[in-house]
Formats: structure tokens, sequence, C-alpha cells
């Protein structure tokens, strides 16, 4: 049996270890680490708010709906099944959550260094009061904890909501989602907090997308179309967008796998659209009418207002069978080349200096931060630099996307944080993150005679609270 | 109203903050702060130098022509009207230097942290005295105690190469440029700088660059060709480089996109010639031919000495409507992913260990340095490492290339600092900076004991002195 | 005449320059730093412990063999023939031993901050005794002090073996390869160490390969099949692949260009391999069956258990002309970019969650890291991390490494340190700086508050210990 290792939130975490700079750190972070939490993307469930019921236990809190978590304990070579998620095609029973948890802690050594890692010690010391790291020995106590503190009123979806201290959750849906428990949300008295949605059109604008001609006809007929041509089709994504601003909407996203954008006249998109409902698109004219489609979701926003997010480069569901028996977002999406520049250039010639518009461009690709993302942000006054997203959201790529972007753009034409999470819990920690290392990266500038540090408490204030309002237009 | 934030240079900027290594560094900084400067390459006027008028005010002398500075206020959603800029098709007045001073001054904040913002504070306090940041409420200050500063002699072009202390100044010129300033500045006895020219042959080279037919035309010309064939187009860009060398240049330019380099037979370059001059060239044709030129650069490199730099990799012009407006170089120019290894492999078969011929490799993909830049260094003696360029050049990004390049090619196949600037005021900042940074470098490699102390004092020295009168043979 | 320049090993080199982070970095270290080497893959030759020979000279141990030496002096302009390297077309007599070891000594700063800078330091002053760095000036004591100690009992090669406490060493061999030495060395009572051969199958795999025809007809020969046609092929490389695994081998290793796999068909592959051996694939297809054929080799491995080991992206012998002059791995081997997710996707399709397949993933191309190498190891559990290597075994690339893949993949999905080195001498210096890497980076993370203090021994003690045993089977 291995001794227990204890966990502790030091006060000075994600400072940097001289002691100089630490300190300088430290009191830039002071002066943000109150303010509300402003989280313009996310995948939190607007239900989750609207029912305000307790979580059900630690395994469905912190494992079976997180893919960051699961695919670290796949990869160490546990079967889903062994973590309570059940297999769609039948085979080995999903284990119960209690054990699912203990697979779970007998498993944490394999976190350390890892982003989950480090937002899960803080949701475990902050919230639960635990200071133990989890392992085999005390899996049970801590399910036992943990499932106890859920039963408290203070534990409710809503309870945690007011104690985060969010002022602002967008939440990302389909375009024909009902928008009910957003609307319920809106009007419900006893719940103080802003919950937006936004809309994500993905599976209506690409024809090679599973379904898109039977999502493409309930589109229309959502829309009260009065066609099924291209004309119409168009119409009904602006009749649908126009539903989500009036329900708060702030921005539509964009989840292609390369930012290709193509120039291309209405007839050409109402005959390659034609083709398409048809059945009779190849792929290459499939490929340029998804391109056309990116270019009028910027025009769109040009005229609707909604900011335009893109989310590219990543290569989901590379494992087959893993999404036959367990389905996506399983942790098997995998990272690939992206091109900004060349891809973008079509949209960038036509709005990228077209007034109000907004661009926030987000990359798993490291390679693009100082070489494209930047450049362009630098140049485009409509382009604004996303954080880092996915497998860069955590301390070491944080502060390598800070030393990329910032010697080309500067501090202003970044984003601000983006949680881009479904782990309710994880939302303080990681805003948390962001703020300490924002404050460390500054400290350096600081420490380094690169910035004054009346200036550097100007841009620290203005990352975590001005630049996010003013990008997402809030 | 914010209140004022003072500016200051540390005289430990740039070092570590660490206090042991940041002694270290300070004291290789010593060795070589003093050292006179030299500036193999950059864009700055020999007219300037010849006519040593006094600058007109702080808007010429930092904004207008800068378009470094320039595009962070257009990326900040700032008119290029509003700085001062005419609008070629007409559009609105462009603001005098006093409005676009006072815009400039309003935007200060987006230069914090960037390389503009680094050499700008330098040359504000050491070079007018200013311990102000600039903001709306000093702009008028600023801009007279500059404007003031101007007036006096100390402050002319002249006396200024006298104070930074610069030994040699390269400019980049057409291979038709007249080339009068540099004659009239070397047979000046009152002007005892060296100023030499660059050969920067690319609009002569590639087809498919506009006016190429016209520009072969003129080169034939002017170079007394007694034909128009492939022939006598070689013979006259021979002819042109021994005027250049004649005039003292030790370097021929190349700014390509992709350094793709294509071996060919005379024969079947001089039918693509003769095609391209028809117009009748197709793409694919044009690109190989283009290639072979590159090659035939380097042949002529080998013959007559002049050092070969390329600088590849950036699509410039990347918005249409601001090159029809404003023309280029204004700032929205972006790097793409770039190849070495395969691209230059026909130059390098063939020239890769020619005696004498040295070949600088510049990039704006940072991806390039450990992957394939430092590993050709570090093999064929022709090949030096290009010094961090354009949008690399700031004190993150230098660190992050001597980091990739040094564990492969030492320090000995780099280039030396290239300033590559048309602002004139920032060389001494520039090269102050690049001092700074290769002493912290070393001095972090000494301090984890990876490099003796006096080793490290070696290679200081030469970097900043031995190797770019190596690698340039000045 | 430059001063002499003493050179000498830091008790704490490598460590971070911050005192209290170089403190806990120094007590994990120690923690680890008397382990036994465990060396899985690596190109020493069996016959040198076999033989137990003197090494001849300084030249011959440092420098002739060791492409990473010659390399570095190449790229300053000194001949291959100087350097003691016989030119296989005539040319230059080579230099005598002392000659070449006097032309590296005066080349030793050129070293100064490289990978084989610091290892060859660490062998001069741990194992030599050597207190001088290398310059014209002493290179003849050197040259004596040196060859004096090699003719020490103490320096032979099975007593280096000893002291340096290796546990494992694997070789690198053709798949006909006799295996005589390592067969000699396991019966040999009078040497207790483990060397174990390692299957090497590229040259037999790839059609476009030099040779490949005459490969397979030996092949088939030597695994005594009974036709020539593509089942008895596959056969013969089952046969070989059960010698290598009888004689002690737990991996095969692929040096392909791109990791290509291609989901092929028993009918067009043995189509394939027939036009193949008539010499009539055109080279399309020739790629095409190349990727079928990494494919079966993951089926091998998936059947008798060898880890596979892909190491990708080089452009070999770039240099056409030193190849033919001085032959293969003469250190103009160029790294090119290298695709992982899209590449390897048919292999994963098929065997990523095979049972007990352990596939392990290099790269020269760092950016596939954090993008591709982490994500891919950090879902299916048959995917490991291969260390840093080649251009980027050495501190800062190694740094790097850990900061790329730790935040996605944690550290149990690295593959431990691998030297792959045939500079036998450099052996406990590679591994000590490894080890002395991951304490630093751990330190790091202790310092920021991102690990607990107990969980990063038991990191640092895995790292050494348990992941190179548990991922290669040993």
């Amino acid at each position: 049996m291995r001794p227990l290792v204890k966990i502790e939130l030091s006060e000075d975490r994600l400072f940097p270890v001289d002691a100089g700079t630490r300190k300088i750190a430290r009191s830039l972070y002071e002066r943000v680490a109150d303010l509300p939490i402003i989280s313009p993307h996310g995948h939190v469930s607007p239900v989750l708010l609207l029912d305000d019921r307790p979580f059900a236990d630690p395994a469905e809190l912190f494992i079976r709906h997180d893919h960051y978590v699961t695919r670290v304990m796949h990869s160490m070579g546990v079967d889903f099944s062994r973590l309570g998620i059940p297999d769609r095609r039948g085979g080995d029973e999903p284990a119960s959550p209690r054990e699912a948890w203990k697979t779970f802690c007998e498993h944490w050594h394999a976190y350390a260094g890892t982003a989950s890692g480090y937002w899960l010690t803080d949701v475990f010391v902050r919230l639960f009061g635990i200071d133990e790291a989890p392992c085999a020995d005390n899996a049970d106590m801590l399910f036992d904890t943990i499932q106890q503190a859920l039963q408290q009123t203070s534990f409710r979806p809503r309870a945690l909501f007011d104690r985060f201290n969010i002022e602002v959750l967008a939440t990302t849906d389909d375009p024909l989602d009902t928008l009910i428990p957003h609307r319920a949300l809106a009007q419900d008295q006893s719940f103080k907090g802003r919950v937006i949605p936004t809309f994500r059109p993905d599976a209506y604008l690409d024809p090679m997308a599973e379904g898109w001609r039977e999502r493409v006809f309930a589109l229309l007929d959502a829309s009260d179309a009065t066609g099924t041509d291209y004309l119409a089709y168009i119409d009904a994504l602006e009749v649908q967008r126009q539903r989500f601003i009036e329900m708060g909407a702030v921005s539509a996203d964009h989840g292609v796998r390369q930012p290709l954008t193509v120039e291309m006249g209405r007839m050409e998109a109402a005959a390659l659209f034609d083709a398409g409902m048809k059945g009779k698109l190849d792929k290459k004219d499939a490929v340029r009418f998804a391109g056309h489609m990116l270019m009028e979701m910027a025009r769109m926003s040009v005229q609707d207002g909604l900011v335009m997010t893109i989310h590219p480069g990543v290569y989901r569901n590379h494992h087959n069978e893993t999404l036959e028996h367990y389905g996506r977002d399983m942790g098997h999406d995998i990272p690939v080349r992206t091109r900004f520049a060349q891809s973008l250039r079509p949209l960038l010639e036509r709005y990228g200096t077209a007034a109000g518009f907004h661009l926030v461009l987000f990359t798993v690709d490291e390679t693009n931060f100082s070489r494209e993302i930047a450049p362009l942000a630098g140049c485009y006054p409509s382009v604004y630099i996303g954080a880092p997203w996915w497998f860069l959201d955590a301390p070491d790529a944080v502060q390598r996307f800070r030393s990329a972007v910032t010697e080309t753009a500067g501090f202003y034409k970044s984003s601000g944080f983006i949680d881009d999470t479904r782990a309710f819990l994880s939302i303080p920690a990681r805003h948390d993150m962001s703020r300490r290392l924002d404050a460390s990266f500054l400290a350096r500038l600081v420490g380094e005679g690169r910035l004054p540090r009346a200036m550097a408490e100007r841009v620290m204030i203005d990352l975590v609270d001005t630049m996010p309002r003013k990008v997402f237009k809030l």
C-alpha cells in the first residue's frame, strides 16, 4: 500500500517560482481575483440550472460526462464500461458510480501534470474540503464525502452559480433548439444569472455532414420557408439566427475541420445547394459549398451583429469502434495541422474591415499562434485571438500562447479567457487559472523591465473584464 | 482621466529575473554594450544620410512610414487616414501630423508587450528624455518635446548615425537603382560611415511578378545587352550585380514566398524565358522558372562572392482593398508555412559545399528553426541561420529562437543580429535588445552548468562582432 | 593564443537557476541518480562488448564514427578527410587520428551549447579527469591523456558497461543479421549484462528502397520459404521476427519518412508485391504497399508481442555528393514536417485498442508533440510518446517536450528515456541528463503548486524505472 499523498492549494499556485516576480504576480492577481466570471463560450446545459436538481453522485459529476477525464483512463487501458459508460452495442454492463469512482481514484497518478488534474485538485480542495490525493484506499471515503456534500442545498447548481460569481454563461446550441430552458431561466425571477444561447450551425452548412439533407428540410420547416431552394435556405438560417439573438445570443460558433472560405456567386451556390439536396454533389464541390457557407455566416454576422467564432482543426471521432460503441465526444478527437492565412483570405478580403464585425479565431495547432493568428489579429480590425483551447487550455500552454501572440498583437486583440467547458464545477478553477497565468506573464514583463507596473495593472483588469465584454459585445 | 504612467529604462532590462543569472547576464552584456553596430541588412534610405535634413515631425518620424506601428492601430479600428496616410483613391483627408500623433498616444496601451512598444520606449527615454507613457493628455506636450529636439543639429541623421556608433549600414535596393546616393556618401569626406547597397532582384526573377516583362526590358537596356534572349538576361543580371559590388554591396537578398529551387538545363530555361517574355508561360512553368532563377542567383553568388540571403514565407498584401487604397507595406503581410529541407535541396546539392558560398536562411515560420534550418546549418558549410525576423524580432521570440537552434547548430552558424528595419531611430534599441537577450541566454547556460563562463564571454563577443563580419564578409 | 578555458561538472547542472526550485530538483534527482540504466533502443554494436578490445584512440572513440560530432565540424568548413574519414572515391588521404583530434580540439567552441558539447564535457571530466576545454594548444596533451586511459583494463567496453550500471542495452539489427554476437554474449558466463537485438525491417518493406528485390530474395532464402509470393514473404518476416524474439528482442523499429499506413486486402497486397518483384510497381503503388506493410508490422506486433516503434520524418542523405564519397549517416539527414493523426489512422482503427499492443511514436518535428502525439497517446491505450529524439535529445528541447506533452497525456504515457546512440561512452551522460531534466521539470511543477512533492517523487522514479520496463516489456 502506497502512503497517502496530501493535496493542498498554495495561495501562490501558478505564479513564477522567482520570489520577486511572484510578488508582482500576486499583486496583479489580487486586483482581479474577485471579479465576476464572464463565460462567453461553453457547453454547460441550461437544463442544469433550470431544474436545479442535486448532482447525482461523484461519478456522474466528475467522470461520466467529461471526456477529458475518461480519455486519460482509457489511454491507461481502462474500458469505458468500467467508467460507467454504457456500450450502445451491448457489451459489458457499465460499472456502478461507486466502482467507476474507485477506478478513477486508482488512476489519479495518471492526471499528474495534466489540465484535468489541476482543476480537479482545485475543486476537491476548495469545494469539498478534501486534503488527500485520491487513491484506491480512500476512494470510498472520498465518494461518501462528495456524495454528502451534494445533498446540501448549497451544492445545487444555482447556489454554485451564485457562489462562483458567474455574470454571464453562454451555452452552445443547435439552430433548431427550442431554447425553452433559456426562455424559462430568463423569465424566472428567482434566478438572477444571465444564461445565453450560442448559434452553432455546422451540421446545417456542410453537405458532407451526416443527415445534412434532413436537417435542411427541418430547418426550412421550422422557419416557415415558402420554398426549398437556396434562397429559402439562406432566409431560414437568418430567421433562426434572429430567434437566437432575441433570446440573448451574442455569437455564432463554427467547428469546421479547416477554416476554408470560398468566394462564390449566388447562382453557383444555388446550383450546388440543389445538387446537394439531390445527393448529387461530389466531394470537391461539397467542400467548396461549405467554404461558401462559412462566408455567408460572416456576411450574416456583419448584418446581424453576432460575433463569429471559429474552432477549427480537429479530426473528430478518430477511432470508429469507439464512435460506434460509445458515441461522439469520447476523447478520440485529434488535432491536425491548420491553415488560417490562406484559408480565410476570401472572408477577410470581403469582411475583414467591416464595421462591427468580430471574428474570433481559435486553434489546437499552436504553431498558428505566432505565425498566422497574431499577424492576422495585428492587422485586421475584425480579427481577435481566441484563448488557448481544448488541449492547450493548461498552464504551460497558456504561457506559450501569451508568449507567442503578445509581441505581435499585444494584449488588446485577445478574446479574454474562454473556458469552453461542459464541466460546470470546473468553471471557477479554470478562470482562476487563467487570471493567475496572465498575472504571471505580466509580472515577468514587469520584472524584465518591459512593461511599467501601472500599465501591467491596467492590462490585467482589461484582460479579465474589459476584453471579453468588448469582444463578445456583452 | 487615467493617471499618467511613468516610463523608464531599467539598467537590467531583458535580463533574467533570477538574481544570480541576471548578474552573469549583466557582466556578459557589459563586454559588448559599446561595440559598434554592424547592420548588414535593412531598409533605411541612403538619401536620409545624404541629405541630412532634420526629421519633419514626430508623426513623420515614428508613425507614417512604419507599418509595424500603423498596423497595430489599424487592428484597433483606426483608419489609415487618421494616421496621416493618404488614400490613393481619394477618401478622407489625411490627418495632420499632430492629429496622427495624438491618435497614436491614445492607443499606446495597444503596444504594451509588443516589439514596437519595446523599442519606442527605449527611444523616447534615451533619445528624447521622456518619462511619461504617451496618452491623450500628454500627446501635445510630447509632440512639442520631440519636435523641438528634432530641430537641433544633434538630431540630424548623420549626427545620430555617429551617436548610434554604426560602423556599417546596408540598404536594400532595386537592381536598376542608380546607387547615386551611395556613391555620393562614399565620396563625401565629411561622412565617415559605411553605407552599402544590397542587390534585391525578386521582381526581375519571377515571371508572375507584375511588370516582370517591362522590368526585364529595362534591365537589358540598362546593361547594354546586345540581345533580348535568356543569355542576355543572365548577362545583364551579372552586370548589375557587378555594379553593386563595385559600390560596396556584400549581399543579394531574395524575398520569395516559398524558397523553391529547381534544377533545369539552359535550353529549357531559355525556352521558358522566351515564353514568359511573350506572356505565354503557364503558372506551373512560371513557378519552375522562378525556382531555376533562385538557383542561378546561387550560382552567381558562388562566382561573384555576394552573400545570398533568403527571406521567404510571407503572404504579402493579404488585403486587397488596403493595397489599392494605401499601397504595399501597410502591415497586411501574413506569414505562411514554409519548407526549407525539400525546397532548397537542388540548390544545396549543387552549391551546398561550394567554397566561399554563404547562404543565410531567414524565416517567419518559427517551426523551421529546430526542424529544418538548424539541421541544415549544422551540416552544410554554406548555410547560416538568419536572426529572428519581422514578427519574431522581439524578446520572447528571440529567446525561443536561440533555444531552438543552438543545441543543434551551436552559436557559430548564426548570422549575428539583423535589424531589417526602415525605422532609423530604432537601430540602436534593436541591437541593444539583441545583445541583452544573447547575454541572458548565455547566462542561463552558465547558470545551468552547461557552459563555462569564459566560453560564454568568448561566444558573446563573437555573436556581436565576429559573426556578422564573417557571415557578411565585412 | 587564447587563454585556457577550465571545464568542470557542477553538481547542480541542468537544474533550474532559481534556488528554491533547484533544491527540489536536486532532491528528486537523488532518488534516481544511481538507478540502473535501461536502454531499450540504440545503435551500439554488440561486437564491441563481445570482443572487449581496448578503444583504439580518441579520434576513433569520439570523432570518426559519430556523425553528430563530425557534422558540426563539416558545417564549419572542415572536410571529412581532415577528420580521418576515408573518401570512397579516392580524394585526400584521411588525416591521422592525432591530426583529426587536433582539428576537433580547434573547433571545440563550435560545440558550445550543443547536445554533443554537453555529453562530451561530461565524459571528459567524469571518465578521463580532464579539466581544460579542448583547444589547439592542449590537443596533443589531451590525446595522450585519453590514449593512456584507454590502455587500462578499466576502460575496456565490458568494464565500462559495468561501471555505467547498464541493465539492458538494445541494439538495432537487420532482419537477416546472424545475431551471433548476441548469442555469444548471452552464453558468455563472464558477462552479466543483457544485450538484446531489435528487428529493423525498413529495407525489406519498401519497394522503393535500393536493393529491395534482392533483399526479399535473401529473406525468403534465409527463412526456408517454399515459394516467392506474397504469402511466403509475410511468412518469412514472421519467421525472422520469431528468431529475434528467441534471442531476446522486445521491439521492432521502423524508420519511414512519413508514417503512412494503408488498409489493403490480401489480394491487392499480393498483386502489388508481385509487381514490385518484377520491377513494375509505380511510385504511387509502391508508397501504398509500404503503407500496407507498416500495417502488417502492427498486425505481427499484436500477435508476437514485439513493441512497435516508429522513427519517422527524416530526409536522409540530403547531400548526394557526401553520400557518394562518405556514405550514409554522415550528418546530412534533415527533419521534415511529419503527420501522425491522419497517417496512422488506418493502423489505429484496426489495432489501436488491441490487447498488449505497444506503439511508441518518435518525432523530429516537435510541432507534433502537443498537436498530435500527446492527444493520440492520451486516448489510445496502445500509443506511447517516444522520448525526444535525435536533434531534440538536448536540454532545452527535452524541457519543451515535457511541457508540450504532459498537460495532455500526463507522465504515464511517455516511453522513458531513449538514448538512441552509437556513442557507447555517451550513454551514462545522456541518461543522467534526462534524469536531471525530468527532476527539473517536476521541481517546477512542485514550485508552482501544481503537483504535491510526494507525487513528484513517485513520478520521478516511475519515469526512470517503471515506464521503460513497462513500455518495452522488460
